[in-house]
């Protein structure tokens, strides 16, 4: 299971899928420069190595892959995995050239660890599109699992980014899930148009003073592409920004 | 390893290199839309998958793959393995996209059949660079092995696309080696200008009334880049059509 580090119960969540999917349970934990935007907060993204050591040995984990910069791109490298239209839409039209990185580290990972299952998470759901796509596009002998969101008491789904948060930020954060929740009562109550539930979940979210909009988004969970009428499978998906922390969240539904 | 069918003896000498190198012989026969231009020639590439199987049979070749469209390009791929600045130069150059095709192509064979070690001709140089580039770029676990280029008599290097030459063109094509001998020849005797050589390469090729230049070139045969003044290892190569054929073929040296 490929991850960044900074492991938290989220992590650890798709790691037991994994163990009961495999016989052996390698976790990589590698920071991976290329899905970075320059701007953007590779050298400050949190890292603590002893914290996921010993987490991993609670879980018993049977291998930490955790290498170097140079093991894994080597010099003068000039080679990149393309994944093309689900890499254009959502995340990738806001952080440009960071599926082309996700893509690369992932395929490079599988070939040096060559599992026969990987699991990644919902909460990065166009990832896991995106690496589904190119492990069939490519034929990789990969099964590729896709694991809940893990989510705090409030809400507030786990990840390393929320490190970044304030208290009074936090708060503030509650308001993606809150207007995903939000989502999924309007289409309960027969809601079929995406603009207005997009409207309505905007409104809801920018009620929070540091909370800025990337996207709020409905779109068909299998394609990606952006849906006017709700219709079949739905991905209910957006990124906010609560002061300058970056965050996702996504629902997926059925209609 | 990977072919395109309708093969020769250059085809057959590879495998029997394969054949030393391990165990189990897989070869492919697999002609790849994705490597050929809307203009170039993938519906009048030569096929003959009865004489292929023929051949393999009597070269005790273990596996023969051969996929249909559909085993290899899944509907609606989008997924493309680009290698960089090596893919810029020479063919790259003149067959835009063609590595693009050929590296996700060995890509998907490679995550099909697995192989420990792969082949490629020497004649086809580029591709053999450009393959190896990505193997060390995306730490894939395949060993691959440049094997020489095989020649008729006259010194022809062997290709499928020799078969689209007329009587005439065939003694015409002889040009293209008999400029890399000459190149060879001047090396020896101390020249070291690229300019100068690869002049008399094309002035001894233009004499032959249906030969057309797309390029006469000497280069480093690690990195590609084009050289100057003749250095270290050297990789002296040519694209010709004769007639609406085009052939390629090289020579390495060291000064």
């Amino acid at each position: 299971m490929p991850t960044m580090g900074y492991l938290h119960q989220g992590h650890l969540s798709l790691m037991r899928v994994a163990q009961k999917t495999s016989d052996v349970l390698v976790v990589s934990v590698f920071v991976n420069p290329t899905q970075f935007d320059p701007q953007e907060d590779f050298k400050k993204y949190p890292r603590n190595l002893r914290r996921d050591k010993k987490l991993l040995r609670d879980l018993k984990c049977d291998y930490l892959f955790y290498p170097q910069m140079k093991d894994v791109y080597t010099e003068g490298y000039e080679t990149y995995v393309e994944v093309g239209k689900s890499t254009e839409v959502l995340e990738g039209a806001f952080r440009p050239g960071h599926f082309k990185g996700v893509a690369t580290i992932v395929a490079k990972l599988f070939n040096i660890v060559q599992p026969d299952v990987a699991v990644f998470g919902q909460k990065d759901f166009q990832q896991a599109v995106v690496i589904k796509t190119m492990v069939k596009d490519l034929n990789m002998p990969v099964k590729i699992v896709v694991a809940p969101t893990i989510r705090e008491k409030s809400g507030l789904a786990l990840s390393s980014r929320n490190e970044y948060l304030s208290n009074v930020q936090r708060k503030q954060a509650l308001a993606l899930f809150q207007s995903l929740n939000l989502a999924k009562r309007l289409i309960k109550a027969g809601e079929r148009g995406s603009k207005k539930i997009e409207d309505k979940m905007r409104k809801l979210i920018l009620k929070q003073p540091q909370a800025r909009i990337d996207y709020v988004s409905i779109n068909n969970s299998e394609t990606l592409e952006p849906l006017k009428k709700l219709k079949g499978n739905i991905l209910i998906s957006l990124a906010v920004r609560v002061g300058k922390t970056r965050l996702i969240d996504n629902i997926r539904t059925k209609v």
